[in-house]
């Protein structure tokens, strides 16, 4: 095997990490000796164990030697001192590992090249082996949570070609056929978080979990309750994975009480601009959030312009005045300047992403 | 030179009929002896001489000799009586033309194969060279005039995001940008002629001209105007090019002696419904539509079902309330269905194109 190969197995093991890593990145690492590998691990859970961490203890379980062995990770390896676990660059001396080959550089400027410079004086040999794409692929919103302390935010709407976002002649009101809907909840598994307005929880009672076949954490259900409209009985208070909801009520309020006691996660906030509801979500250590609507959620966040990723699922279809508009409360013209768009057929509905 | 590059020629001079052919096909030819051209033609009007005479006459004019040639001609030779001009077939014959190379078999019922046989048991060879795609695409409508009676239709729309038509904000209340209008400009010179609604004439007072760089038979404004509101002198009837003007008034109204004695052609009809109107313009000998709005009009028409063709351009802006929606009259759900789908980007803006 060759350095790519280990390379691709450290990112491998990185996915394992989807949606249960808050705010630390994903990070995947291999230890190998005599051209095998004697070790795996991958960031595991947010504040938990670094993949180097895990790789080695993996190692030494087995009781392989790790000192002269090398290790392929990711990113690179953590040196910095204020934070739950200990520097990994420490851990990586002292077990006289032989040679580090990284696949990115950590964006933390806490780090940012530093742990290299540490190695190199403690004559780890370094080598880097560009994979910063890939790295960016897996951990979108973890730059931009360091740097400006808010989350990655997609937007995700399904409307007919006139701009409808119910049908309100249809059974359920859906819009999307049985592709789009499909499509559209494979893109949960990607997210740490969902958000929706209080609105969507009482007309649809939605779970918002992912009901694909891979195993992965399941996102975590927020909610904007200025009133604590959210019904105590509701689905999304009944899961496992309890919601966070930002609310202007306050701690004393009885139904902020209640809803705290089923173990919901609430937080008082004097205003739920999407500048201090993104802010919020921050500070809860959440570096991803796929924002569901309804068309009031969607058109505050759209023209907030704080968003990174806008997906538009256009149906085949035009629904005049049996639809309910997206933009409905929109009152200003808003205009998306700047940004890509990619288009793709999802069987007959068709995909526009623009970032 | 091949077979394949004398028809690509005779393709090149069918498209110079562009517009200029009514409800008769474009067809090039080319006579061609000892590997050289000898003579050259096109269908250059409506009711007008055929490619092959053209061709023929041609080659005479410049003293060349045509019995031995060999014909190469875009589309089966005509050889049905009742019509402006005398079957080809005949002239064929009599000008003792060695070999007829044809690129398409005419779809017309009363033709669709039987002039081959003619030439066959005339001593003539034949070659069929497989170009049905290329005359499809520039004889589009030709086939449907002639099996339903109906022009082809194509409906062309430009959009916000959320279905809004007009920017209530904007100087022009135009949606789209400069890339976008001039793709949509250059739509109009495949066309034959351009359907408006009486609205867009009042409000607009368009000239529906194709304004680039190609020189064309410029296509034919329609108007639908049931009460006669087209005002005298508004740029389309001031326009050399005339419109069609369909209405519900009769030719004993005043303003119908007054347009009609300014050069327009008007239609009394009792009604105006899309099928109806596409049946006139079928006898007015028009084969293709582009139907360009405004909102009332493009919703009958596309809840007609009775469209080939649906152009969307998507300009990446969201206008809510400050727009005005183009479905506000289509009170009935419109399902797009067993059409295929493709997209573009067009500047800034994405087209979708519905066949």
């Amino acid at each position: 095997m060759k350095d790519k190969d280990y390379m691709d197995r450290a990112f491998s093991l990185a996915k394992k990490g989807q949606n249960a890593t808050g705010s630390n990145p994903m990070v995947g690492a291999v230890l190998v000796r005599n051209n095998k590998i004697i070790g795996e691990g991958y960031h595991e859970s947010f504040g938990g164990p670094h993949a180097e961490v895990n790789a080695i203890t993996n190692a030494e379980s087995k009781g392989r030697k790790v000192s002269g062995s090398t290790l392929y990770v990711t990113l690179e390896p953590c040196s910095h001192k204020d934070k739950k676990t200990p520097p990994c660059t420490d851990l990586l001396i002292k077990k006289k590992i032989k040679q580090v080959i990284f696949g990115s550089i950590d964006p933390n400027p806490k780090v940012n090249g530093n742990s290299i410079q540490i190695l190199k004086k403690n004559k780890i040999r370094t080598k880097y082996l560009d994979n910063e794409l890939k790295n960016f692929k897996i951990n979108r919103g973890f730059e931009k949570l360091i740097t400006s302390k808010l989350p990655f935010v997609t937007l995700k709407i399904c409307m007919s070609l006139d701009g409808m976002i119910f049908d309100l002649n249809s059974k359920n009101n859906s819009i999307g056929d049985s592709d789009q809907l499909r499509h559209s909840n494979a893109l949960r598994k990607d997210f740490e978080s969902i958000l929706i307005g209080v609105g969507t929880v009482l007309v649809d009672d939605p779970k918002l979990t992912y009901r694909g076949k891979q195993v992965i954490t399941q996102p975590r259900p927020i909610i904007l309750d200025s009133n604590l409209r959210t019904p105590i009985d509701s689905n999304i208070v009944k899961l496992r994975n309890k919601p966070l909801i930002l609310t202007k009520k306050e701690p004393k309020n009885r139904k902020f009480k209640l809803l705290d006691s089923s173990g919901c996660n609430l937080v008082s906030m004097k205003e739920l601009t999407p500048k201090k509801v993104l802010r919020q979500i921050g500070k809860a250590n959440i570096k991803k959030v796929l924002i569901e609507g309804g068309g009031k959620v969607f058109t505050s966040f759209l023209s907030s312009n704080l968003w990174d990723e806008l997906v538009i699922y256009y149906s085949p279809k035009f629904l005049g005045n049996s639809g309910m508009l997206l933009t409905e409360q929109l009152n200003k013209n808003y205009l998306i300047k700047d940004r890509k768009c990619t288009t793709k057929k999802i069987g007959e509905s068709i995909m526009l992403v623009f970032t």
